[in-house]
């Protein structure tokens, strides 16, 4: 299953807030279509976004070739970037695609196919050495994996981050069960993580996030595993709201606490997790759960979309190229500034 | 305002299945439709439930007399007592005021009042008790408040545990805001909280449960402060899920953690938090939310309905007659043994 593919002069993406209720394909073969779908988070996941950015540039220089029409082009390439601004995969993969459009048009196709093969290499690559680690840091078998938010096939094209670690276990007959925490206030984990996970048949059950790390202190998970949304140079790790609660829930239990993000995630200009600022997404969201309203009208919120967990909490980063122990005291910066370089 | 009220040979009740939408009154009559509003959770919270069942016997001694018909007497006794088993104040308090109806039936009615005049007075108490300490425990004025489920009048008669310290607070000019998480899976912090705090006139803001730890850790609130289920002869506390999980937050950015319980809730029959038995609620609480389904049909879950948090990490247990500094080495046992007795 991929959650986007390119064929026939058009995308074909899995619309994602039809997830669970019903799996609806949506076929886009406009920038506007796109911008649209991008906006109203049909798909999402900062490695989907960038591919599906890629193959907007395909749609934008057929509607305006970057030559003859680079006033056109350039319009349509800024209104792709803008989609999602927090996303910085997604301006990332549309820069590289347009450089080589406004190069040679001929060559735009391939260059969004070699986005999208790279993408799946990575998660393929994600998957196998998360794997490994986690076997590595448990002794049990089959283990039982705790993990947070949507980081599978959804959210990249194919297979994941963490949860594509999850998937290998499953493969190799070594997972017990997955624990998919809800994720409130969007539901990710609720509503996506337990969807593919359904699909991949792999066991799970779902549980409310502040169970996480009572559940841990039962002994209920062997492991803890993320993904990211951004890496400070010193290991400190943003990721989806939860996140930090987790990890002291892990740490209090004792568990291994691993993130698995692709090198782009890696952000070397920021220091640490306390320069990161967090993004308040308003009240909205709080106040309501997919549609219902739960709490009195106009009652306020505080709804931080992200939180910070400190590399000191986390045993591990895996990416497709290598895996850090912060629980040995490797260090992000020294070995990362060749293999990270513009991501 | 009170959540239930005698009057006119009936009692009157707010209809907490309807919050925050509507604030509805349920006229009960019979101890068939007392049951039947126990049941459906129309009056909830360990105290309340203490005094709707003691009044509940004046209504079985009214339909028959504990004396003429006592067998009809003793049926309608034993179905208010099983309406929700694990609520030990609901048998208590029934089984109190039954005795004095089968001894004289004319002061069934009196009985009953002193059960919620003994209720009310301890809210009252433990506001007080609780916003002293609350004051102590911080130098910061005006205070910043966290707190999760519903510990208000709603839960109780009036003013409520936690919920009452915070209104004290708030009465006294001292309150910055309250934090209240929203407590899934039935969101008793989202529905009842808030509007308790809004009827009071207190600024609050609500938060999602998984951001709790980590708006701690940001220096958003200078305290937390929960109600219990069950405190343990050592001072652990069992109290809704996701209270571990906040307490694990308060530690790591060092803000005291304080329970705020009425003396019934202590059972020195249990030696500790390993001694309670977490029971599930099953699945169906969590894939939804107010009847609106967040996960694909079928999904499995793990649903404790509440935690035990370590009294390590408990700053103070406040009750109606005392302040138990566990973070001064006070304990519970040797000063409580007189002062509990069959609670």
């Amino acid at each position: 299953m991929r959650s986007l593919n390119w064929s026939d002069g058009g995308l074909t993406i899995i619309d994602q807030t039809r997830l669970p209720a019903e799996v609806a394909e949506l076929r886009i073969k406009t920038v506007d279509d796109l911008v649209a779908a991008i906006k109203r988070l049909s798909v999402r996941g900062a490695p989907a976004l960038g591919v599906a950015g890629a193959y907007g540039v395909v749609l934008a220089a057929r509607a305006h070739h970057p030559l003859d029409d680079s006033d056109g082009f350039d319009r349509a390439v800024t209104a792709l970037r803008s989609a999602r601004p927090t996303a910085v995969n997604l301006a990332r993969m549309v820069d590289r695609v347009a450089a080589v459009a406004r190069r040679s048009a001929d060559e735009t196709l391939t260059a969004a196919h070699a986005v999208r093969d790279a993408e799946l290499a990575a998660s393929v690559a994600m998957g196998e050495l998360g794997a490994d680690l986690l076997l590595e840091l448990v002794e049990r078998r089959p283990l039982r994996v705790m993990t947070i938010c949507n980081t599978g096939g959804l959210a990249t094209v194919e297979r994941g981050t963490a949860l594509a670690a999850i998937q290998v276990l499953h493969e190799r007959g070594l997972l017990q069960e997955a624990l998919p925490l809800e994720t409130r206030p969007l539901l990710q984990g609720a509503r996506l993580t337990t969807w593919e996970l359904g699909r991949m048949g792999a066991p799970h059950r779902l549980v409310v996030d502040s169970a996480g790390p009572f559940l841990l202190a039962r002994g209920e998970a062997d492991v803890v595993v993320i993904g990211a949304d951004r890496v400070a140079a010193n290991g400190d790790t943003a990721n989806k709201i939860g996140s930090f609660s987790l990890a002291l829930g892990a740490a209090n239990a004792g568990v291994p606490f691993v993130v698995i993000a692709p090198e782009s995630t890696i952000d070397l200009d920021t220091p640490d997790g306390a320069s990161i600022d967090i993004e308040d997404r308003g009240p909205e969201e709080v106040v309501s759960a997919l549609g219902t309203s739960l709490a009195p009208a106009g009652t306020r919120a505080i709804n931080p979309a992200f939180d910070v967990t400190p590399a000191t909490l986390i045993a591990a980063l895996v990416t497709e190229q290598r895996v850090v122990r912060f629980d040995r005291g490797q260090a992000l910066e020294l070995r990362s500034v060749g293999a990270v370089g513009n991501g």
